[in-house]
């Protein structure tokens, strides 16, 4: 395929600070104007959504359309197989949370397909870090755990769990967990979810044409598809992630671009899944590469992270953090990123091409994530170190022979992280009694106003960061010292939506 | 929500020449649109289609987008999130591949839930029509058949079989079915499926923002879930359906508009599942329906077809089978039709405000597909008479009352149906020694020039039946005393699509 030319067209240019509320991605915004380098933002400024599809008035479902309907005379039209505006926005919005659900639901299946994988020796690299948690998740769900071996209960736990993808009928494990009086609703309406994958199929089929074709029903199958994301995939993914990695607990962590440092070999990894994150801090901690990187001029490696598996290792290992989703392409502008290696979700693919433009080596290690003109190292769980060895040594060979300009924002934000549901029990009342009374207690009493989880990324069509801080921190009207708080409880559940 | 007004607009009328190939259909055209009513093919005629998302040049995948590239300058621009117009493309060609096997595999699934409640006995109104069949299919993957009970095989192959949709690594059963040099290919490049419901929610994953950027790699993904559709979800669907309803052999049956009755209780089932449609058969022979009938005045109950259950019960027990998907809406406009009973599949919106025209009470079944504007009567597999008397009792009542003009196109086209695999077998080399040998050794030999699969629904779009009969015939050189056998073998492969 022919590949896109170089030529950068930027015909509507914003003012920065009407892109990002971010220094450190604004200054980089401004030097790759001067380098003549095309980012997201320029991209949202130059796209002009459709209309029709903004509006969600657009039916290509079927090879009859696609079929455009008028949102503001919506009755006055109908889709070519009769569907309604409310046929069609229902179809709409069950595809979203069809594909939402099973990106999280695929996540999980694939930390589970690890735990299988450990828990039955097949792979060695990877270990159960923190038992006393797989206990408890096992305990929770009625497997018995009392005087049988880790291995037994974690067997266990691995074929209840798995019942949470695959099974065609009944209710999923973690409904066990759910509130007696909510669940009883849940059955009562008929959402409580059957395997997760069952459910994104059916939600597929019935927004296909000519199935389901009333939005009340079409948003009931939606409801039952997104409790088997969030009390299913999604549930699963955390809770085996810290089985696996060890449970988070507060940490010091520092967040921004001026982590990244001039005199070191820059490593970046972005993403979702924490397994190769997990590996490449091996690897960076391998005395052989630090000695390589030492033989080039480096004063040594220095790892960070981006993203939603940034934010995983930020709050399990304090590992720092140089910035969320829209500024992954802006902050290889620094020219101070000798690698990026990315897995899954959230990967821009525009990252490529400005990655090309600062030479710096990009790598997908996923199978499910290729991505034109990055190069593709296989991260492969039996073998972890092949590829995230290889990704160190091709940063030190960036790093000796970088040729651009390196322009760092001297900006750095201090912050404690690893708000975990258990460290926070675990605080609120002391390691005999963990539990959240307390907090329960005083937001009760109207001692505490309430608790925001302040969860999801950020979008190019809206000035970066302004929703998640400053706009919240009005709207709650809390200071900035309690932000901090608030912003570091929030991590955590982004990590457990992750 | 408010309904929409009943006015037709009809601003661009084609000659029936046109639109169809069909003269029945043709006639109820005329007829519509002397009643003022609006059918499917003028949406098609007055709905311009967007041209970039005819183009799939149109990504509304994030909440980024919609974003719009141009098919005609494909490399001149990109998505906000840097994807070309190849990823643009192959995600859009993902997602229709993930919506059809999930639509099969979700129908093939349900089969298979009926036949795990018929074995397991909690469900007594439907039984296993074709044992053979069912040692066959067992068989063919390596079950254990010899000196067995049926029910312990029917155990082992609904244990076996339920693997197609939900196992989570290894090879589909049905993937022992494949010959083994292209089973060996299919492993080389890795396409081999696992469960369908994990390809179909990978795809989806795959296909979401930010994960697989590489148009080869989520073509690959696709070829891996269209497997798991054909040799998993459909196929199971097929075999059950066989089993539990019998396998077909040839039968004659007749097919169009004709087949209506003006003196009878005429009642249409239209979709995809057979249950709903052997429920109504039974309902329809019950003696004291038939009598409320014929105390109502007419002279009995007339069951047909449409669509792909329709041809299902067509080659099953030589059921009339009045037309295809396209004709749905026109048939409604004879006046004739009593009830029309629906349960999932190209069931169109439209056919709630025709049926309301012409007074015939449209009835949904199935949980997975209400209409808003239509009576809901579900179908419960428990019980199904309790719904299938209802819309028998529902078309006397209309019957009774009916009071528009009944035109009733006098065309019908017999034909021989219900050419299934095993009647070809049986056919060509007899009982002792069934084989597909003479057929093999005379394609081989050059005395049959070949074999067609003439599959697929029409589309208003395109004129109604013109690319599978006419077209096909040309292409084929072949006469029309040939072309009988070939479609009849081609309603068969439809019913292993459905």
């Amino acid at each position: 395929m022919p590949k896109e030319t170089n030529k950068t067209v930027v015909s509507k240019i914003l003012d920065t600070k009407d892109i990002t509320i971010c220094d450190a991605t604004a200054q980089m915004i401004t030097k790759a104007r001067k380098d003549g380098v095309e980012l997201c933002f320029d991209r949202a400024a130059n796209m002009k959504p459709c209309p029709i599809g903004a509006d969600s008035a657009c039916c290509k479902h079927c090879s009859m359309g696609p079929c455009r309907l008028n949102a503001r005379d919506p009755y006055g039209k109908v889709g070519i197989c009769g569907a309604t505006i409310d046929t069609i926005m229902a179809r709409n919005f069950g595809r979203m949370v069809a594909a939402g659900a099973a990106a999280h639901t695929d996540h999980g299946m694939a930390m589970l397909d690890l735990f299988r994988e450990v828990v039955n020796g097949h792979i060695t690299d990877f270990e159960i870090k923190d038992p006393q948690k797989l206990i408890d998740v096992a305990a929770s769900i009625d497997i018995d755990v009392e005087g049988r071996s880790l291995e037994d209960v974690a067997n266990d736990l691995y074929a209840e769990l798995e019942r949470t993808y695959t099974q065609v009928e009944g209710e999923i494990p973690f409904a066990k967990r759910v509130p007696e009086k909510t669940l009883e609703t849940w059955r009562k309406l008929g959402i409580v979810p059957r395997g997760a994958m069952r459910e994104i199929m059916e939600l597929m089929h019935r927004t296909h044409i000519g199935v389901d074709q009333h939005y009340e029903n079409i948003t009931k199958q939606c409801n039952r598809t997104a409790l088997a994301d969030g009390w299913g995939g999604s549930m699963v993914s955390t809770e085996i992630s810290d089985i696996l990695y060890g449970t988070p607990s507060p940490v010091v962590a520092e967040v921004n671009m001026g982590v990244l440092k001039e005199n070191m070999v820059n490593i970046i990894i972005h993403g979702h899944e924490p397994n190769l994150f997990e590996s490449v801090i091996a690897s960076v901690n391998s005395p052989t590469l630090v000695e390589a990187a030492k033989a080039a001029g480096a004063d040594g490696i220095n790892l960070v992270g981006m993203c939603c598996s940034g934010a995983e290792m930020m709050s399990r290992h304090g590992i720092p953090h140089a910035g969320n989703f829209t500024s992954s392409e802006a902050i290889l502008c620094t020219g101070a990123v000798d690698a990026m290696g990315v897995d899954i979700q959230c990967i821009k693919q525009g990252l490529a091409k400005v990655a090309e433009c600062y030479k710096t080596p990009l790598f997908t290690t996923n199978t499910r994530c290729h991505i034109e003109g990055a190069a593709h190292i296989e991260f492969i769980e039996h073998d972890p170190r092949a590829c995230t060895d290889e990704i160190v040594i091709k940063a030190i060979t960036r790093f000796k022979s970088r040729s651009l300009p390196v322009e760092i924002p001297q900006i750095v934000n201090p912050g404690v992280h690893g708000f975990s549901y258990e460290s926070i029990n675990y605080m609120l009342g002391g390691s005999f009694r963990g539990s959240y009374t307390p907090l329960n207690e005083n937001i009760i009493n109207g001692r505490i106003r309430g608790v925001a989880g302040v969860v999801g990324c950020t979008n190019p069509r809206v000035k970066q960061d302004y929703v998640h801080i400053d706009k919240k921190r009005k709207a709650l009207g809390i200071d900035k010292a309690r932000e901090r708080v608030l912003v570091a409880m929030a991590d955590r559940r982004d990590i457990e939506a992750a």
